[in-house]
């Protein structure tokens, strides 16, 4: 299977096309731009939900569920929001169907049944959640009010990638309340230092923390912190993002409360959010020519265990063994999987795993049983071994452990690799034409210039790194003086 | 807070609606029959999900993700599927909205932006699911497939309630396709099955297992299997279906597949979904006039700790003294809170507790430290009693197993009070009229009298019970001859 796989080099975006249909993550639906994720895809996807909802419980806030519809006048509160949402938006206009008189068999919207008011389907429920919360908070008791939510947003994109951008997709969004400016910025960095840790340690992939400009920033927001990560193509993803809202949905929707002291004011708020886009970011650091690399964290499947075999006798024989192996690797926390599919070769089956990224495969044979070994696999590095199948199941988690730390550390190298500093234009451009990725440069702070680069070469203010250092130096397109430097790249 | 609540008695409706918004579970939105699930309410739903989640991956089936939106040309395909959701579905129309040139600052549906297809919000996903398959089923090696999803979907009801029907909902659908019908119909029992052990030993509700007659079928089924509860005022509540569709959609979408002799068949399915809907059969089984009673299977908290004191130093003391029985109580996985908020006092603790159903509560002051005791109320049954606090961790996991049980035999017992058997008209209508239940009665097997019943006395037959015996009788309403009893009720 995977020799049908287009190269990396060859073609990326092909590439990754590819992969995602052919490793079974996703494909297209016969709704524009909806995708279908399917069940080992939904499976990695799971695996990462579970991580967030600890996290994010770890952290004080509680689920619940908002309507999926936005009364249009609702939508309209927040200006800057339905602005910047209205151009994209799924509008449902009716509430019934009916026979159509003209086209026997076939329905058709029932003019009788318009909606007095339009409904948009949630772009992300701002919107929907303070016009809620406006009934929640009354005192400086009800606050902070930490809420997440799981849930599907259409946005009406015009081009489509599974996962990178697709009008309906899955996230998480959530919707705080605070008593003070201070509190609702804290969190905000709170929940960004949250997606920081679960994209580098749970998913292996290494990312810059800063701010965006206010160009980039949520349609609403006041500051809006990000976490950007780079491709292997030297494109960088935005991979997560945590946005303080000041009191702008608070006096869109008129939510006060009498704080301790007995005074009226408008509260303080954040909102932040990571989606199936995650999916992208994972495939797109760590794969390569032969198909999906998954860190050990996320695998559904962490090992298969691969019989080679000849008639029922050494089936039965290698599957004794292959119990107790995965008897052992269970109890270890191991997640583990027995591949004694009778409609496929070992090979095929190894280039099936291999496609699907599952980290380490075992292969037994009689040979193996007769020698006490076990063939190891590694999918990350693509290296085998015969080891002792005695002690197996310790070797094979600590072997776990050290892929997930070698895939961070290679995305981070190649990471590191690509961040180029520069100080002339010419240099700018030169980045981006040959060694790409992360373009380190003062800029004058001005949108005029960040929308002339843009124009120019394709490459956006990624973000102003948190950790940027005070520095002295000019504008590397205006000339002005600057004071730090940001990061700029060509993004998904 | 408690005595706010309407009793029972004086208005069952009432009572109902109340008490989903004062125990914190849900609320209305602005959005017409679309419900906000508040946290309280959400953290039962996430504890249903997650057993639901269980059972389904234990007997075989994975979670994918299908679109939203079902383009209406999909919708139409199987006939009586399209003509049983077209009354009450949500469409969309356009994709964008824009500024509208007669009213500043508000903006309106873009003409330009109208759909060529118009979109269904998925009332249920049978035909985009079906759609999909198209392409995932071949050969016989593609089957058993077993899907499920958890999602939300849209049906325009006309009267809404809160959980009981509402326009969105949020739920789980399997969607199998399988080679043969037998396996069909052994994976839609399977699945009533598990609906039903989830529903008795999960959520202590007694539910009667049952077939429906055609007219009360899922549109496009041919069988659905269903699991009926029955609810303290009378009323029936149909609380899972479990759907054999034949080869309908199979048909309807073209989807074949190869048998290992080589033959083309169209595949068999199933379809099979529970919903929000079980919040409400969870809160009126159980629930009296002091608010809501949860399974401790089901509460987000099991037990909560109210420290009584005066002063920082006895709450000193008794912080000390719960930390302990915490810790003891979740090393034997009870999930406790402790509840040291300083706005409330304890009685005002104990409502909001009572209110919102947990299962048991510690009371831990000052005199009981000196005589090495707690106060342990019981909500389901309201008692209180004082114990030693020596192996209180024991205990409260032994009682929270009692109360599961006794929750289940009590509404056993109320259900099995209310099924009346009857053999004429005049005591079918006397029951409805005063004892209500469900009626056990002899049927005629024909639409034309199911109808007739209905219109006079609004009672449906909620099912065919499957442990059913032969019997010879005549049909309570046409004296025809009958071989088996059915349950009719009125219903939710």
């Amino acid at each position: 299977m995977s020799k049908n796989l287009t190269s990396r080099a060859e073609d990326y975006s092909k590439w990754y096309n590819e992969l995602v249909v052919k490793a079974d993550l996703a494909e297209n639906s016969a709704v524009r731009g909806c995708m279908v994720i399917k069940p080992y895809g939904f499976a990695i996807w799971e695996k990462m939900q579970a991580e967030l909802d600890r996290m994010f419980k770890e952290t004080g806030h509680q689920n619940a569920y908002f309507p999926l519809f936005v009364p249009k006048s609702l939508f309209e509160a927040e200006e800057k929001n339905a602005e910047g949402f209205a151009k994209e938006c799924a509008v449902v206009t009716h509430y019934r169907l009916q026979n159509d008189p003209e086209n026997p068999g076939k329905l058709r919207v029932d003019p009788q049944a318009k909606l007095e008011e339009e409904l948009v389907v949630r772009p992300t429920s701002e919107a929907i959640i303070w016009n809620t919360y406006k009934g929640w908070i009354q005192s400086y008791r009800d606050l902070p009010l930490l809420i997440n939510q799981w849930a599907n947003v259409v946005r009406w994109e015009m081009r489509t990638r599974l996962f990178l951008r697709t009008a309906e997709f899955l996230w998480q969004e959530g919707h705080t309340a605070h008593e003070t400016k201070e509190e609702a910025i804290q969190e905000a960095e709170l929940m960004n230092n949250v997606y920081s840790d679960f994209v580098q340690n749970f998913m292996a992939i290494p990312v810059v923390k800063g701010l965006k400009t206010e160009s980039e920033r949520f349609a609403g927001a006041d500051e809006t912190y990000c976490i950007e990560a780079l491709m292997q193509d030297g494109k960088a993803l935005q991979a997560g993002t945590s946005h303080f809202l000041g009191q702008n949905f608070a006096k869109a929707f008129d939510v006060k409360f009498t704080s301790k002291e007995g005074k009226q004011d408008y509260v303080w708020a954040t909102s932040w959010g990571v989606s199936t886009r995650l999916m992208g970011a994972l495939i797109m650091t760590h794969s390569d020519d032969k198909g999906l690399v998954l860190p050990p964290n996320l695998a559904p499947n962490q090992v298969v265990i691969v019989p080679i075999y000849k008639g029922e006798d050494q089936l039965k024989e290698v599957t004794t063994v292959a119990d107790g192996m995965m008897k052992d690797l269970r109890s270890l926390g191991v997640t583990v999987k027995y591949d004694n599919r009778d409609t496929l070769r070992p090979g095929a089956k190894f280039a099936q795993h291999e496609l699907q990224g599952v980290p380490l495969r075992i292969a037994i044979g009689a040979r193996d049983i007769a020698n006490g070994t076990v063939e190891l696999a590694r999918r990350d590095n693509l290296t085998k071994e015969v080891v002792p199948s005695e002690g197996i199941a310790m070797r094979v988690k600590e072997l776990l452990k050290e892929i997930q730390e070698s895939l961070f550390n290679k995305a981070l190298d190649f990471r590191d690799n690509h961040i180029t500093k520069v100080e002339t234009f010419d240099e700018f451009k030169n980045v981006l034409e040959n060694k790409t990725g992360f373009i380190s440069a003062h800029w004058d702070g001005t949108a005029e210039t960040e929308d002339k680069i843009k124009e120019l070469t394709k490459a956006t203010i990624r973000c102003i790194p948190l950790d940027a250092k005070e520095e002295q130096g000019t504008c590397v397109f205006s000339g002005k003086p600057s004071t730090r430097r940001v990061l700029f790249a060509k993004a998904y």
